[in-house]
């Protein structure tokens, strides 16, 4: 055993999650360390899928939106998810995706701030993020403008309206100061929406704490709830009252079965609600979001950081001619690291074949992210060590894993 | 056995589809006439969402974006969908709910008809409908117009930039005539947007044949795609190059996984595409499409037509007090009669009872659907006569079906 290999089997055996693998199925020769892209299938989702499939639909059929509560599963989630959040339970709702979720309340921040229309972000933010202020800029209605991480706070002029960033970035894993950007914004009379995708259920967020005004995130990373499950959406209950959206349609109205002619919106953050929600698909989330609020956040954020700790020194010493591009300190990291590789999509490939998974980003970043919840110490000292002999062996060379996939 | 009890076994002996019901998972007792609600859980659907939680996400996780081909699900999904309404497989792709793909394409139309911004509907459109409209109203960019349906054709005026219509309504089953309208709509400069929710998978539907530009429809109905299942939206194939929306998501990005930071619409159909499609209900709805285009059209209409005349003439001797308001003939017609009735709550609730189940629309229809794939004419029949029986009984007045759900 090596000195690193050694100190992983050491953190392993003292790890107060170790047990919650067995939640996940996840094959034990498989290191996986994509979770921030997409999360762990919960042992328990299939049964309960089968279950929503064959009994509540197939069974119950039309009675299901009363007897089995689907029609309150958007509420239950988001008040299952507001504690790993900082928020309280009616200040969460769960509801299409984190790119239609931004876009109601980036609108929704437009119309409380009438005579300002600047959306302020940062460039190489999440794509989404910012094409959905494109989109809102298309209509007449907004104007996006990026500043650059140290030049936001200058940035936040008397025109800005709002301030949109991404808590934890996708590439990077830097993690902005959530209180601190929050309160400059609000010092210059300019309101602040959070996306907490890289962040919620891995990382220390408290939205109440911090004065945030709006917030969305991810279904599909760290909350396990499957490939593109439905998002979530924050409102500080100070602005539920004043709350207006566009994409108001029939599931946020205050009494949608009288199918009246006239929007009312539903109060508070049911107005969020537009279409009918995906049953199938939400109720995998909720099984992963019931993982995640079982083990609680704090235990989760104190895993997470010996992860990326251990892997980050691992790295230093026996890949050093990787530079890491996320931060040193994992107070300001989120529960990923980051390397830059002029091969990093072969490099990734290449890992990938020896049952290694992290991601690529482009055009030259090596993702590797950590999963609280499943990932263990010996994964990421296979990491670094296969990443080494990939190096050392150059079989990342090979022309097969230099072909280009449509999701890359 | 009655007369119409003896017609309906007649009918049902002489059905090309009645092998069909053995496909979906309804009790043999269960006389389910709510599938323009919810339709069916076909049999292969539960072994399939199986497998995609449980081997695609489970065990391919990440890989199974190029793997398991969730990528092209939308496109894939989208031209299965078209030859139900007359649509290029290329015109045709799954997204979203039907909500939020009429905001896309109310917003689509204004932006292609500078100048006008008046959305024209009927005043009793289904809720959703009218409701996103004037969500774009409340942006300042549309301006929401109602007309009887008799007087639609007049008040296209020149300011006149959409009509949106839903094909077949929802509480009456009174079908447009799409090629008609769509015509008028054009001769006054106007485009059209046609809601198919109530219609896809059971009457005839010819986009390109009448012109159309824009449709959307409804995944969970006549399609069994599961509850919330994922909607559908139609472009014209001459419209594609001009399309804008503004809910300018990444996986509507020409190439989303180059991570840019401007937004360019992938070509066609693809621009609709918002966030992350939520792939277990999309996975699902698949089954219900594969079902339906593997019946094809032609054999479903003829069923529904004659699923639905039965019924009407049935319940026109047998049950005369209660009026029929939908119309008399099945060519201008969904596959449903709408019944009004006074106390048609507590008649639906004790329907129910009895194992009919139709649906109740406020405030006074009592609303029975034909979906062909698997309603037998015994159900019809059992319908007829379980009616008779509860208000010769006096059943239905009963304290426990007064009680209202949260869902009616």
């Amino acid at each position: 055993m090596t000195r690193w290999q050694e100190e992983a089997a050491r953190l392993d055996a003292a790890d107060p999650l170790a047990d919650f693998r067995a939640h996940f199925l996840i094959d034990d020769d498989l290191a996986y360390l994509d979770g921030n892209s997409l999360g762990a299938l919960p042992k328990a989702t299939p049964d309960r899928v089968a279950e929503v499939v064959r009994a509540e639909w197939g069974e119950g059929l039309i009675s299901s939106w009363n007897a089995a509560g689907w029609i309150d599963l958007p509420q239950r989630i988001g008040a299952k998810i507001a504690p790993l959040v900082g928020a309280q339970p009616h200040e969460v709702v769960v509801a299409d995706s984190v790119s239609v979720n931004l876009f109601k309340l980036i609108s929704a921040a437009l119309a409380m701030r009438p005579g300002r229309k600047v959306v302020l972000s940062e460039p190489g933010n999440f794509p989404t993020d910012l094409y959905m202020i494109e989109g809102l800029e298309k209509q007449g209605l907004a104007e996006r403008r990026l500043a650059e991480r140290d030049g936001i706070e200058s940035a936040l002029g008397g025109d800005v309206a709002l301030l949109l960033l991404t808590h934890v970035h996708y590439k990077t894993g830097e993690m902005f100061d959530m209180a601190r950007l929050t309160k400059a914004a609000h010092d210059a009379g300019a309101l602040v929406l959070w996306d907490l995708s890289h962040s919620v259920g891995a990382v220390p967020v408290d939205l109440d704490g911090a004065d945030a005004d709006f917030a969305v995130g991810c279904g599909y990373k760290y909350l396990n709830g499957g490939p593109g499950a439905p998002a979530f959406a924050f409102v500080a209950e100070r602005h539920q009252a004043d709350l207006q959206q566009p994409l108001s349609g029939w599931m946020g109205h205050a009494k949608p079965f009288e199918f009246s002619d006239d929007y009312e919106p539903a109060p508070g953050v049911d107005q969020l609600l537009c279409g009918t929600p995906p049953i199938v698909s939400m109720s995998a989330l909720e099984v992963g979001v019931d993982l995640m609020a079982g083990i609680g956040i704090a235990a989760l954020v104190a895993k997470s950081r010996k992860l990326s700790e251990f892997t980050r020194a691992a790295m230093a010493d026996m890949v050093p001619e990787l530079p890491c591009i996320s931060p040193d300190d994992p107070e300001v990291r989120g529960s990923q690291l980051s390397f830059r590789a002029r091969n990093a999509y072969e490099l990734c490939q290449a890992l990938i074949a020896r049952r290694v998974v992290g991601d690529f980003r482009a055009p030259d970043v090596l993702r590797l992210g950590f999963a609280p919840a499943y990932v263990r110490f010996a994964d990421c000292w296979r990491a670094v060590q296969t990443l080494r002999d990939i190096l050392d062996s150059g079989e990342w060379r090979k022309a097969e894993f230099a072909e280009r996939s449509a999701v890359t």
